[in-house]
């Protein structure tokens, strides 16, 4: 029954669907998928879900899968592919589409190459639209998002493009070269896929021809590639702000230790530096002021880990894959992931306490105080943004002040509270 | 010459050159646009530089530009316009239009009938594919974006769509009904633009009609108005975490104040809370332990107005808008802006400082303190992404975390250094 509903849907849903599931149950949908969708639903997933789901495929269903796609298709699965299915598929490949793969898989990532296709529908400039026309009939089929045909010569050369519309507006006696606009846009395949996205944002384009320096066709972008590109890039910027790449929100927390953890210790690093800076001002400052400086450490990291948190889940609440239902997951996940990176940081900072301070008991304090406050910045980075959108409003707009508000307060009434309990 | 350089340039190019200009230049090079895109310019443009543009144009200039507008164009544009223009513009419209102009008028920001135009084809389902393509060979155009006939009964209600490409590969005897899509995507107007731009982006759509509550085909909504959205979302959403709204980044400085202050004092304010949370412990800490707050408070200000200049500053990288030229401008303006926030924050700090610690000369340490690296803030939020940029590098990786250092370090050197100099 579950499998009629899943199928039923479009294999664009059943991507967002399986995205927002834990591993376990994505790879349990994802076996009631049927399979004439296994190849739309890979191509649509992104890239941290994909691994889970290839995984639990067997070598029969990727290569059923795989057959079906376009070369830019495979190309773009390729890393993600065991290679022996790599090997078995290209050699269903014709000898065109096993060079349109090759060559897809040649430019490098964030270029124009690695996000065209090679669905193109040519054209002579010496024939009358009604030609045009009757050949497009014969074709029963468009490539997605043909909004304009390329005119090109015998050396496929770009000659200029015929709009759809001016087709279907013009008196079909016309030449094609008497209304073919030559004031196009060509990409060159090495052009970033960022600037070739600011064009189609600037000029409203849906799709653009691709010409080597040569000036021949060799491919296509279109505007669903684009607009893929500007969500990732903005997305990567949000993240790498706070020192983060995209992560599987359900994956298991050892995982997410890789992605929180190094900018963490730099931050580590540098507020322990900035506290050395301090210490040299021995004669301006009582030694027991280095007690404030570790506080501040404490404060301020349990900000810098919250706001990690709170990025992951304000990006998550954006694209729709935080519900109710998951979001005391979510809450356990991210305690379970600050944990183990402030168990690592905290090591770090109390030893850096401990040799600043040469007192261990000074030490232990600074450890737990870290961990805790910590685990407070964790627990609102998920439930500020989470409350804020339940309330209909912005869950970015003013999160990040209420946090620091708290890991600052806290950190500093922990750090004093445990001195006090056990220091005095 | 420059006039017809500038005239010679797509009009989304010339309103991308004036957003980069400073406001005076970007009023002289208007002037020299010719009237025939003084429309698209206007329509093409930021907000935040439309204003100035129409500033500086006169009556008869803005009811030649308006007049050729469209009428969901005219009411994006209302806002800005002075009453009389709008008023004498609508004078000139067609009934039709004029309820158009109304309906468009009505809808709220964030909608999708703030988004939607009226430009749309409609046919009926009982004629054949021959009859739609003579038709629209009578239109001698399309509007922008037709990749789907809109099928609709007398009624006006919507039936099906038409893809294009359908109506290019079929056999030109067959029905409209035979052919026609029922599965398409219909809009709410009032449903929100972010949700219409997730399913354009989902389901890789060109454009989507937009019908009311009685089924009723009232409007369109298109690619090109999508890529916006999402473009402006994901700005607005990177300025919200610093605390800010879109600027123009050449507008006066005092301009700037509105913007940047009220988080930063909230900031503050939040600062001190923490820091009265900390001196209840006043058996576990010395008093002279309020310097060390104090210090935390000029280090914390500094990285978070630098964190307000810098998202600015990568914001305008990203779209191409900070050049060498006017890179140093930009250091100018933003040391400007900062001082006048500096400024103000600091007598609040200062109050707060004198207040904790009853001594004007701590009080008058801080406030020096605070601006001096709120300064050194701006300026590092303005070179370092420049210079990564500069060197081929993501103007956002890391960016924050070297901020953090510098205005951590030299906030407690600057503080400390000259509580040194004057209060020992
Ligand atoms: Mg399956
Ligand atoms: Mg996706
Ligand atoms: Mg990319
Ligand atoms: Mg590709
Ligand atoms: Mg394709
Ligand atoms: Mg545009
Ligand atoms: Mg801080
Ligand atoms: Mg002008
Ligand atoms: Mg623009
Ligand atoms: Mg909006
Ligand atoms: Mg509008
Ligand atoms: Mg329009
Ligand atoms: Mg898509």
């Amino acid at each position: 029954e579950i499998r009629a509903i899943v199928n039923d849907l479009h294999p664009a849903d059943i991507a967002f669907i399986l995205e927002s599931l834990p591993v376990h149950e994505r790879q349990a949908v994802w076996q009631l998928v049927s399979a004439e969708h296994d190849a739309d639903v890979l191509l649509e997933v992104d890239d941290w879900a994909r691994e889970s789901l290839i995984e639990s495929m067997d070598h029969q269903d990727l290569i059923a899968a795989t057959g079906t796609m376009d070369a830019d298709e495979i190309a773009d699965l390729v890393p993600d592919l065991p290679p022996d299915v790599v090997a078995e598929v290209q050699k269903g490949l014709t000898d065109e589409e096993r060079a349109q793969l090759i060559e897809a898989m040649g430019y490098p990532e964030d270029t124009v190459g690695a996000i065209m296709d090679f669905e193109m529908v040519r054209v002579r400039e010496d024939v009358s639209l009604e030609v045009v026309l009757r050949y497009l009939r014969r074709l029963h089929e468009l490539p997605d998002h043909t909004d304009q045909i390329f005119v090109v010569d015998r050396q496929d050369r770009l000659q200029g493009t015929l709009p759809v519309s001016t087709l279907l507006v013009q008196d079909p006696e016309t030449q094609v070269s008497e209304v073919m606009t030559k004031d196009y846009l060509a990409l060159n395949p090495l052009d970033s896929d960022a600037d070739a996205a600011g064009a189609f944002e600037r000029y409203d384009l849906v799709s653009a021809p691709v010409v080597d320096d040569q000036g021949r066709l060799i491919g296509r972008v279109t505007i669903a590639e684009v607009v893929d590109v500007i969500q990732e890039d903005s997305q990567e910027q949000a993240l790498s702000r706070a020192g983060l790449q995209e992560e599987d929100i359900f994956a298991p927390a050892l995982d997410a230790l890789r992605n929180r953890a190094p900018w963490l210790l730099v931050n580590l690093c540098t507020a322990a530096i900035a506290s050395v800076v301090a210490s040299r001002f021995e004669d301006t400052v009582s030694h027991i002021v280095i007690l404030a400086f570790l506080m501040s450490i404490v404060a301020g990291i349990g900000g810098n880990s919250g706001n990690q948190t709170m990025t992951m889940i304000i990006r998550a609440l954006a694209v729709g894959r935080v519900t109710e239902a998951n979001a005391w997951q979510l809450v356990k996940r991210e305690l379970t992931v600050t944990f183990m990176v402030g168990t690592l940081g905290s090591v770090v900072a109390a030893t850096f306490a401990w040799a600043i301070s040469g007192s261990a008991a000074i030490a232990a304090v600074m450890m737990a105080a870290m961990i805790f406050n910590m685990l407070i910045g964790a627990a609102l980075g998920v439930v500020i943004p989470i409350l804020r959108s339940r309330f209909g409003k912005d869950p970015a707009v003013g999160s990040s002040v209420l946090l620091t508000f708290a890991t600052d307060s806290l950190g500093f009434f922990i750090f004093l509270g445990l001195a006090t309990l056990f220091l005095i």
